[in-house]
């Protein structure tokens, strides 16, 4: 690959300089955000997508430097290699094409021999007929009544990102089928959705691309027993989205139908695929589902053709970088002023700790650098009244807010103090920017606000399903230029493995005692000796 | 108070010296958990809650100068004087009584004149009544239907505490009412809430201290709108929590009854109020909510009786110090493996961030050195799928780990791989605290771990109102215990204070382009001008 030069680069030496300048007192952001053209400067649009940095600790001269660091480590070169369907997840051997899902502008990418963009449309023609065929009642449940409601079987990246497209959707689209979650091997996450659901009216969807997943193929396990005992045929109310041959594409299965993933979109990339677009085509309609698609790919032409400087993702990648590795803030907060976007935090939590909690590089290296940062959100105004005590007198973090130009809900409203509710909305989000960039002098210590603490804004015009696919790309394609700048691979994650191995030895163990209550745990350290007896003993 | 002794204490320059040592690798959590009797020297347990630190990066060195710390500051001093009515909320001269609310041993305790316990005693003696009457339905809508839902219209402090204990508790007992929170001022949140109720079945609970709150306010206006546009007479849907005298305790008021809350109980710590009394007796029944709080009052009088040693709160705030003060740990994580438990992150983190992210100590200084940190989580197995990527490989953050012996699912179940779903579960939470502190050599960097990661965890027996109470307080105790050593003021909130400000008069240049069409921003700063213009042309 030959990109990982981060910490050599020219550039990285320069903004370390500037890191250190940047924090003399005149540069203080209440300084900084008086000059007159800063906004101008330090924002961008595209295609109603908005992106305000101008209250980040930058100045020309800092976003210069970033922008020589984007070009030394060949971001944009990385990008269009990944889009095109080059090796770029270098470590697995895989292509990353999550951009393909929604490329309505090629006609063929070709992995190995492989056309992707032949096998992607294969899948989405299936999913079409087959969820209208649910909502026309084609398809009905064994006992012959029509399908109302629909259980997710999937974990982490098969259900964190559809997740939060069903919840942000639903705000403006009826949903003909309702979708519950049963990501957690927990027994009461299950025990708690047959409570909400009627058996005879309800749908399982497995989604698992191994087919393997351990809590995945634990659950199934149990919604077959479900379905038994509530005497329906599951080969009337199961269908997989899983990989070509897996076990969940064994024709001799008995489900309604399987629909196929690829190795070449990973699990957190993967809302666009049948991972999101068979449950969210289900909820909605395939229709709903295109035109988030569409507004991914408006969002991936933008990521993939615009200049450095023109380039959001881009752009907010660097501006990450600055903070996190420059000026050593620790985590990243994201704060829609939107309750539909409650589940956005979650989602990129996923994406982009997994992708950029490396320690190691692209060329196998350790990094001699930070890689990643926390990332953690609740929706405005409700986090003002929660934790943002600690964002403007504590430790500091820098801060995303999200705004939407337009709501949903257009139906008559109270006036409270002079405006409605969406304008006092946004009157917070606004003046929260300006009380963390300005601070405030006072002579009791107790009010005094040092003020200097970075914030973006991101706006996007409504809550359309070409808006949330914009939203969702954005944070794809800054996901992946902070990576590749990072010189470290978005598309792994082996810092998962030694947790599951260590998991199934324990299982082992606990195996052993379910069929022989006389096995003691004695070759098991004295914690997880102690752990599994309360377990046993059911009581502490 | 005298307590600001945190940095001049003897214990605080012994504890940097030794945590400069603790970064040798002899103390690699790898070789520390090795000892023998480390489980048993590094856990407590007390009336069936178990706290086990033993992979946390201590010796007994350490162990043994944390203690001396607590004793130099004074924690437990402090915390009988909390506990006894004095003033520990010096910067707003109040108490701060939260113990009291669920004190079932002393018969008064004096608050100037006030007495506490008979006030508590009077609200409950009118909750319980008030919500037997709604369940049968001697209460009903302005229709005469009964009641099914209601919703709670509150933020902050007078939301997420009680939406913890709602998910949890609604696990294990059916809901009589079923609850549904409305905090945002987004007019979506409204607009959502009102899709899944029918207004002849809904009360409407309105939670605000001052009774001032604008959000609450906000959206009271709008459900006054929406009974009104549903031919309702408010009176027959509203109930008020606030404090004696407020303008929601207007005897004039058309509502069914109103329910103080007092100074001496902040929003953070007031679950145990008739903030979460009213909404949580009626979702379950007043007794359930009893027992919830006689499991609060059993953590209390440990918390206050148990020595420095023995005591699970302080000694959980001493390793939360370590490893944020002196450790240098910028973040922990709450993971329960428990979906009965997906909120309590969210509660937790207001509580703690909200009270911890200071910096000004009681004395009125400046603090010279950091306190809190940031709190985030998800359930477990969940979290592994998601960002426990950054945890084992990424940047390195302490995680507290939940557990719960039984859980409320009792029905006949399948097994996976020769074990049952929570057995799953437990080997999952128990590997994972393994992997965290061992780590893995291998000669291909990108599959090594560098281990060394601290965890601690912590058993509950279920999930009765009884345990979950005794969650709550822990938490509770455990920040106040953190505060009183770091010598700040867990209940105050100043930083809150200069958004609201601000956001004021933005809101006051909206009332004016409301009224008058032709009205400028020019006044505002450019990026506030932008804003609010693109909020009145609806596009961006």
């Amino acid at each position: 690959m030959g990109q990982t030069i981060f910490s050599d680069s020219t550039a990285y030496k320069k903004l370390n300089q500037l890191s250190k300048t940047i924090r003399d007192k005149k540069f203080h952001l209440k300084n900084l955000i008086q000059e007159k053209d800063r906004l101008e400067k330090f924002s961008l649009k595209s295609d109603g997508f908005f992106y305000d940095f101008s209250k980040q600790r930058i100045t020309d001269n800092v976003l210069e430097e970033l922008f020589i660091l984007a070009k030394e480590t060949r971001a944009k070169e990385t990008f269009s290699k990944m889009v095109s369907g080059k090796i770029v997840n270098v470590t697995e051997n895989r292509a990353a094409l999550h951009t393909a899902a929604r490329d309505f502008t090629h006609d063929r990418i070709l992995v190995d021999d492989l056309d992707v963009i032949f096998e992607i449309n294969r899948v989405n023609k299936k999913i079409k007929p087959f969820t209208a065929k649910i909502h026309n009642k084609q398809i009905k449940g064994d006992s012959g009544k029509a399908f109302t409601d629909a259980v997710v079987i999937g974990i982490g990246g098969s259900y964190l990102g559809c997740e939060f497209v069903y919840t942000a959707l639903k705000h403006s689209v009826e949903p003909l089928i309702h979708l519950h979650f049963l990501p957690n091997v927990d027994i009461d996450n299950f025990g708690q959705i047959i409570k909400t659901i009627d058996p005879e009216t309800c749908l399982w969807i497995v989604i698992s691309k191994s087919y393997t997943t351990t809590e995945t193929l634990a659950n199934l396990n149990q919604a077959l027993l479900f379905l038994k005992n509530n005497n329906l045929d599951p080969s009337k109310h199961l269908v997989t989205v899983t990989a070509k041959g897996s076990p969940g594409d064994d024709p001799l299965n008995k489900i309604l139908d399987s629909f196929h993933m690829f190795d070449f979109i990973g699990g957190r990339y993967s809302v666009t695929s049948a991972v999101g677009g068979l449950p969210l085509s289900l909820a909605f309609g395939f229709d709903i589902f295109n035109r988030f698609l569409k507004g991914c790919h408006v969002m991936d032409l933008h990521a993939l053709t615009a200049t450095e400087k023109e380039n959001i993702p881009l752009v907010s990648a660097l501006i990450s970088i600055w903070n996190s590795n420059f000026l050593s803030y620790p985590a990243q907060a994201i704060i829609p002023y939107c309750s539909a976007l409650s589940k956005l935090s979650p989602h990129v939590q996923q994406l982009y700790m997994e992708s950029l909690g490396k320690g190691v590089t692209v060329d196998g290296n350790f990094t001699d650098y930070e890689t990643g940062v926390i990332i953690f959100g609740e929706p405005g105004t409700n986090a003002q009244h929660s934790f943002f005590q600690l964002a403007h007198q504590g430790r500091p973090f820098p801060i995303e807010f999200i705004g939407v130009v337009k709501p949903v809900y257009n139906k008559a409203q109270a006036l409270s103090k002079g405006v409605y509710n969406h304008q006092e909305l946004w009157a917070n989000m606004i003046a929260q920017g300006q009380a963390l960039a300005m601070g405030k002098n006072d002579e009791n210590k107790a009010k005094y606000f040092t003020g200097n603490r970075p914030s973006s804004t991101l706006l996007i015009n409504d809550l359309t399903p070409e808006s949330i696919g914009m939203l969702l790309a954005f944070y794809e394609a800054r996901t992946v230029y902070e990576s590749f700048i990072l010189g470290i691979n978005p598309f792994d994650q082996f810092g998962v493995e030694l947790g599951k191995v260590l998991a199934s030895d324990i299982r082992n163990h606990i195996k052993r005692k379910n069929s022989d209550k006389t096995y003691e745990f004695d070759s098991l350290d004295p914690a997880a000796k102690f752990y599994l007896e309360t377990l046993f003993k059911e009581s502490l």
